[in-house]
């Protein structure tokens, strides 16, 4: 199979696991199942499911073991853009193409929308980890669980908020990205390979390349903000400017931060050799994240 | 040692738990850290973590294997609190006698210091758990994370700000009484009983208490908020009024309500009998509930 039919394969599977996983009708609650659905199917690129897939890969894992933790990692990420989105946050109108969930249901239902797939999120992967005798599964919703919190994603964001036209050190903006983007990536990759009974060096190696990429991914981001095209990325570009926001771009220009980026996915698919064959798809998707323009 | 000796020895040792586990300083995040701190700390009563104790007590189980749970509930609590007074939500200027998170710490950090304490709950839970080698350990998490959320707590919140202002069933009211507040609270009792090993008649015996005192506790709420005092209560009475609430009190009554608080409580005392004097904190905690005028 080519990279771009698999990786469609792995996005359609992922798709069918959320919609099937979260609920979708209820007498009392249907307006907020409503809201949660709308903003994870609204045409996120599941690149953290993906890359759990990706990994699992490498060590013949079973992808029905690792499914309920790739849809509780998005429902993460999905829940951190509704978040990141509201009035008193960035205050974004579109994303994705799409007006955001506040603009849709409301303040009040995007925050408990978010809320509720934070927390759904972590009751579908108990539950999965539970009937399977805890474990390394129990592991691994701790490392997806570390990388979202207060010393991961959520510390990222609240530096974020607090700096946001504020002067910047590389310092400060190199931990805002290595945690508000770079540590739930990091995390799919670790947490799936911990699923897949991968040994400690091998979780070491692959939170290497998952913490690169991370990285790399979100400086590709800030370029995209200032170079990218508004309809290929459904979004404003220039927000971070508008917004007065320091990025790696900001502070660096654009020609550094496209040669940072290149030899962080230089670092990256170094960490993978180790795979040989076995990381194929890895390599293609790691390839294909840095020459995106979508 | 007498009632309100015990009782005011638990809600020190839980203070003492919940002051040595979230972290307080840190370079990047002491905000977001003083931030969740701020409302953690802001007067509580502890009720759900000492309901935890409370049944601990009936299974003779080591507080040390509750503590992390018994914090887990309260970081919840606290930030379903903590959103609920969001503009957008509530719009609450005072919480408990004291300015609210978002008054203090500004709308973004309010949210992102919700999104912290939901998170790091988990987290605090999960590290247990798994260095206890999960089982009932996991189970008793995936109780509370089912509470808290869409099928409980979340659920109950979001039936509650879209039918403000909105003439309401008592089915419905029940309904979201029965998930916004007392979802919680029967979690509290049947996550303490499923680590104190008790057995599934025990757990269910103990469900059913927690679901009445969960429902008393919020009729009295309801009572409160409308025959209270300010200053006792260290918010605005009359809030649920004048936020248009339909509430028990609003569709039946003070005095038809007094009688359900009151029978509902007899129910819950009802289902201790089968443990006769090692429910003895429980019976009288249960008791001062009903009577409470804080």
């Amino acid at each position: 199979m080519d990279f771009d039919t698999e990786l469609k394969q792995y996005q359609n599977d992922i798709n069918d696991y959320l919609d099937k996983t979260i609920p979708s009708d209820d007498k009392h609650i249907g307006t907020i199942l409503s809201s949660m659905r709308y903003s994870v199917f609204a045409g996120g690129k599941r690149l953290r499911p993906v890359l759990m897939l990706g990994t699992a890969e490498i060590f013949d894992c079973p992808f029905e073991n690792i499914m309920p933790y790739a849809a509780g990692i998005e429902m993460i990420h999905t829940y951190s853009l509704i978040h990141d989105d509201l009035p008193g946050m960035d205050d974004d109108d579109y994303r994705r193409g799409k007006p955001t969930n506040h603009r849709v249901y409301g303040t009040g239902m995007a925050i408990l929308a978010g809320d509720g797939l934070l927390n759904f999120a972590f009751e579908h992967m108990l539950e999965h980890a539970y009937k399977n005798n805890g474990g390394k599964y129990v592991k691994a919703v701790l490392e997806i669980a570390h990388a979202s919190g207060i010393h991961g994603m959520i510390g990222g964001q609240s530096v974020d908020i607090e700096n946001t036209g504020k002067p910047m050190s590389m310092e400060l903006i190199k931990y805002m990205h290595k945690n508000k983007t770079g540590a739930l990536i990091k995390a799919a990759v670790k947490s799936s390979a911990i699923i897949s009974g991968a040994d400690d060096d091998d979780i070491k190696r692959l939170g290497l390349y998952g913490s690169n990429l991370g990285l790399a991914f979100q400086i590709i981001d800030d370029i995209l903000d200032v170079c990218g095209d508004d309809k290929k990325l459904g979004k404003d570009t220039g927000s971070d400017a508008s917004n007065n926001k320091a990025t790696y771009v900001s502070l660096y220009g654009i020609e550094k931060s496209k040669d940072a980026a290149a030899s962080l996915t230089e670092e990256a698919i170094c960490a993978l050799k180790h795979y040989g064959d076995r990381a194929q798809f890895l390599y293609k998707l790691t390839d294909y994240l840095l020459k995106r323009d979508f």
